[in-house]
């Protein structure tokens, strides 16, 4: 079978490989790949900065945003049945199964010793047929197959928020305002479902009025600004809820400044350029006056996927042609390659296995 | 009568006047004053950086962190009566009277157009006799009527650690591992705090392990390491959750560093020291990757005071000696300027107003 495979830290190693179809061990079901979404983790890995195969594997297959079709199942598998849609998730336990893990808090895990389906010691889902454990699939109704596979980043945001909304308990508050920076998947898919609880949503980021990605953010009966054109500072409002999903470091920096009293600020990027702070106490004073949090959030559990599968119908039922827009290309396998070349204008980089 | 007063912005203008003694309205108590704290926001009203005089009045009485008995009581008055020990919380409803203050969480108040005894648009405590709304008196056992002073400090300690425990509840945790940052007053009191919900914990400051602060710290059953000898950088050791109450911004900056995966850390300082930071990224990175949550907090309401002297009952109990040793000096009001020049080893001066 086809799988797009990776030897990091080998630079820019991506290329289509002939490997055997997995088969099942007796808790796992092996998918039928049809759809597998590309993002800045598969790209880091093609850069070499990440990516680790499977004990005895010279090669990572790829993918960790996928959607598929059950093609077999082990014979103690009985949450998923041959022929359903699915999505499955990424992050496996750790091998000491800590507290969290063992709770099914995979995106919590405290050891850093998980495995990762893609990314850390287990193949991805960018190939014809992927195996993993039917515990951790999520059944998909067929009218969504095709916006599945924005499941996996969606549940990124949705486990953002729902920590954001969970540590918001501690005070008293009627949020109305949101800031969301970053106009890439994580920053309109967090529109969106910010959008669905009823929040006013500015989007700020660096591209066009005109553009795709702000139309994105109307669509939603958000509000966009160009950021070259209203920089952060300049905005003269502040808000009660911030996620930053632009993951560049002078933006993370300048919105500590832009919270209300008590708001909450949720981190969604990495933050891999140098940014030098004049004056950090500053930034901690305002925190403290303003008895404001920030928090950094990174993965996503069953849980999250199962809220976002919620969201997304919700989603398609409110705005049908809002998913659709996400997409910016679809690739076949053979063509794969192509979407290690990110471009600005981009939103989503499809590589359809059906093709 | 005599009261200790200030008039902001002016530098270094805390002198000794004679004034009225103030009446009680129908919901007011008015409380003989048996001893007021001084701390370092008393000190920044005395450089001339905050403070702010009641409407009409040329002066501002100083002292937020007082413990008195009831004098006299105004007609509707029924919590307490006269003879009672009794001590005030610091701020009160804003005019705008927001969700927050209106619900008693005026630590939280959101339009910033609160007012507190002592700093902002109220008189304080620093006299013979001083009046406030019956409703923000805490009635403490005669027991505790000297320690009962450090209450207010204590309280700022309750609100950051209760603040940080409800804030846990984002995830499965079992926190051991405690660092508290700074052994001034907030800091030994957090360290306090901390030991009774039985966490291990290590004081990091820049005081000698000989001193009577480190003394302290081992007396409740701390651990304490002195800064210079032991950079926070070279500790070795991760934590799931770090109060830091030394108010230096370089300190600030280190500690994001030393958060366990899904750890928290509660600022409880102003870090009014420029601090350059070369790479803020990395910090938000170290955020994200590890779920780690950081917030500020500041002030306190009747509740904090509540959980403090439950606390304080509960410390005097278990170390009876300890709290009297958080007093570096007591002073007579007439000698009370002498509060506002800080040495190094110095815990916390008391201004005695029955001497």
């Amino acid at each position: 079978m086809r799988a797009i495979v990776t030897t990091p830290p080998e630079r820019n190693s991506v290329q289509l490989m002939e490997v055997h179809k997995p088969e099942p061990k007796e808790n796992e079901a092996v998918l039928k790949i049809l759809k597998v979404g590309i993002d800045a983790t598969d790209r880091e890995i093609n850069d070499g900065y990440s990516g680790v195969p499977p004990e005895g594997s010279p090669y990572l297959i790829i993918g960790h945003e996928a959607v598929g079709i059950v093609d077999e199942i082990g014979e103690k598998v009985k949450n998923v049945s041959v022929g359903d849609f699915v999505v499955p998730t990424v992050r496996r336990p750790c091998v000491q199964n800590c507290l969290n893990c063992r709770k099914g808090e995979t995106d919590m895990c405290t050891t850093g010793d998980y495995l990762e389906h893609g990314i850390l010691k287990l193949h991805g889902f960018a190939s014809d047929y992927a195996v993993t454990g039917a515990g951790y699939l999520i059944k998909v109704p067929e009218e969504v197959k095709d916006e599945a596979v924005f499941l996996e980043p969606l549940s990124i945001t949705e486990k953002g928020i729902t920590q954001l909304l969970k540590i918001q308990e501690r005070v008293v508050w009627k949020p109305e305002d949101v800031l969301v920076i970053g106009a890439g998947p994580l920053g309109l898919l967090a529109t969106m479902v910010l959008r669905l609880k009823g929040f006013n949503v500015l989007n700020v980021s660096r591209n066009r009025v005109e553009s795709t990605k702000a139309q994105i953010v109307r669509d939603v009966g958000g509000e966009y600004l160009d950021e070259r054109e209203n920089p952060l500072s300049t905005l003269g409002k502040k808000f009660d809820i911030i996620v930053e999903a632009s993951g560049a470091a002078s933006a993370a920096l300048e919105c500590c400044e832009l919270l209300k009293s008590n708001g909450a600020l949720c981190f969604l990027g990495l933050y891999r350029e140098i940014q030098e702070c004049d004056d950090f106490g500053k930034i901690f004073t305002n925190m403290v006056m303003g008895n404001k949090v920030s928090f950094g959030s990174v993965s996503s559990n069953k849980k999250h996927f199962e809220m976002g599968l919620k969201d997304l119908l919700e989603i398609k039922k409110k705005y049908p042609q809002v998913i659709g827009k996400l997409v910016s290309r679809e690739l076949t396998p053979e063509k794969s390659s192509l979407a290690f070349k990110s471009d600005f204008e981009e939103i989503k980089t499809i590589i359809n296995f059906q093709k």
